[in-house]
């Protein structure tokens, strides 16, 4: 998406170096790292210079290509062990990671066997790219799947940041939106600002504002009144996990929003790629919630007048806080589910045959691949 | 209450001049301020040094007394209309603001009448005293009338701050809490942060910490899912305005909470002084909202690692935010308002008896006074 004026994806691969929005700067500065080595991307991923599930896994991907890039010599297959375990050790609970470091991991094995050590980069490369590119198509058909809920002028409420930082480019919930302004249909935003790390006002607001897409930021309290007063006409969030039962664990704040949205007569869509589903979890409450640190309720990081980042206390000395990072929305709640095959609805035959064209679909590339 | 063990009151009137806690710094310090004239009071009032309901009336009541002590000579009635100016000028909204002012304002007159400037001045103080004395003793009896509700060892949701800090003395919502933690109950509060002015974290949080009472701070978009895995027992906020048929407005993010209590079945209750019913007010559709500055979205306050006070930003530099200041939760979703009254159910019936009872108290007060 669009980051003054020009195209740009959230992560891409350079030669050897790995090449990525620093998103710890947003939204106060916009800036590119490059990371030469694959050591150096795995630190990124630990200190959350990247984040988001698909831009975590794209990152994870194009970290192990590095790798492999970097590997030579008699070692070379032990090199891409080593290299693989740094990777999968940056976010022990990132689905996407392990399961992009496996498949360049393999496309390397494989290209090794083939053809040697040439052809293990060659594949690496390659398929890590691909991995790129598939979250990228995966949430541009989640926009032209989503764009047509839209209706010209619509006010859609969203929470935290499910846009193009949290994937390669698109985004989940917001890429319907960047559809039908692209359509011309002139939507507007209502942004939470999603306490307690900020992603709404941090994130959602600075994509929005580079897209040229009007929004207002909310405090996470003040959305259900405007709901309530008639001035939201749905609502789009994303997505960290969904149950087989189509119950979905999202960013804290979520089940709240879906609440009001019920009671004020607002669809209440959820946007995600098939693979944010989780078929061996029957229902919400499987999901486990991970907790934060209390610091993050605590204390508030942000740029003074003067431009300085830094981070201002909010409660007394001894205060202790409870943060969970994520809560649950039961199914019931959830007008619809926009994945890559279109919206379906949030019920446990439809998640199904959704994971049957996801692995259709795998199927299929790996059989046109041969 | 207590502040590092020893019994404060928000305000108070020595001598001359009038005391106050300065709220604006807590709860990184706590400091009283002296204000030795009543416009050292106004302006105090006016920079929200002082704030809450009850608060902002006994210090107004205080401020035209501490004018009347200041007037002399051939202008003294003249005097009195401009300090009751100024004090009036200083928070255009607050309800209790002009019902102080214009009480002293009365007691002084009839006292000038009666006796000459002695007598005014003498009435006077004791006019504003007794204005602190009752909203002081009206919080008590909340208290009293609301401990029963509390079960020993019960969680209790709050929101914003209700608590002494926003009256004179024991608070609204928190009185309760307090009356339970001196019978031995033992309660633990979970304190909504309450965004944008985080009353929650910096005012709730310090009040329970010198009481010895055990919180954690959640965000407001947490607390639903606290409520829906079983953890709270039942809700007690605050109200800046009822309606007559049992509609409240009270800080924005209070109804979703209600919302939230509604789904998970925890009861959620209302305390407040019955001189915040609005009996010319037939519902909550018509009580307007004020709107604040987006800046108190944008930016957060608060203190450095190093002890300075300061602000930061948290959103891109052209981001505009929504920032209604209250939201109206209506009478269905409210299991009952808690006055110095008793317990009443929020309907158009009790809320009359309420008010028959409070204009009675009030005559039977005057009745006796002369």
């Amino acid at each position: 998406m669009k980051v003054q004026g020009i195209h740009h994806r959230t992560v891409w691969l350079e030669h050897k170096a790995v090449v990525m929005i620093d998103q710890v700067r947003l939204p106060h500065e916009f800036r590119l790292v490059r990371l030469p080595t694959h050591a150096d991307t795995a630190q990124a991923i630990a200190g959350m210079t990247v984040r988001g599930a698909g831009a975590i896994g794209a990152t994870a991907g194009f970290g192990m290509a590095q790798g492999v890039l970097e590997a030579s010599g008699e070692a070379f297959q032990d090199y891409l062990e080593v290299v693989a375990q740094r990777l999968r050790g940056t976010r022990p609970t990132a689905q996407n990671l392990f399961y992009a470091v496996n498949r360049v991991l393999d496309a390397a094995r494989s290209g090794f066997d083939a053809g040697g050590q040439e052809e293990a980069k060659r594949r690496a490369v390659e398929e890590a790219q691909r991995i790129a590119d598939e979250d990228a198509e995966a949430c541009r058909r989640i926009g032209e799947h989503g764009a047509p809920l839209i209706a010209p002028g619509a006010r859609i409420s969203t929470h935290c940041n499910a846009g193009w930082l949290a994937f390669v480019d698109w985004g989940s919930a917001l890429s319907p939106i960047y559809v039908a302004h692209r359509q011309g249909k002139k939507p507007f935003v209502w942004v939470d600002e999603t306490r307690p790390r900020l992603q709404g006002s941090r994130l959602t607001a600075w994509e929005l504002s580079q897209e040229g897409i009007p929004f207002r930021i909310l405090c996470d309290g003040a959305t259900a009144s405007i709901m309530a007063r008639g001035e939201v006409d749905l609502a789009i969030v994303g997505a960290d996990r969904i149950a087989a039962n189509g119950d979905v664990a999202n960013k804290i704040g979520t089940y709240p929003l879906a609440l009001a949205a019920r009671e004020a007569g607002v669809p209440f869509y959820v946007a995600a790629p098939s693979s944010t589903i989780d078929e061996a979890c029957s229902s919400g409450t499987h999901i486990p919630i991970e907790r934060r640190s209390a610091d993050e309720v605590l204390w508030i990081s942000g740029q003074t007048e003067s431009g300085a980042t830094t981070r201002v206390r909010v409660a007394p000395p001894d205060a202790q806080a409870e943060t969970p990072a994520f809560d649950v929305t039961p199914a019931h709640l959830i007008s619809g589910i926009i994945t890559e095959f279109g919206l379906i609805e949030a019920t446990s035959e439809s998640i199904a045959r959704v994971v049957q064209e996801r692995h259709a679909s795998y199927h299929h590339r790996q059989a046109t691949d041969q």
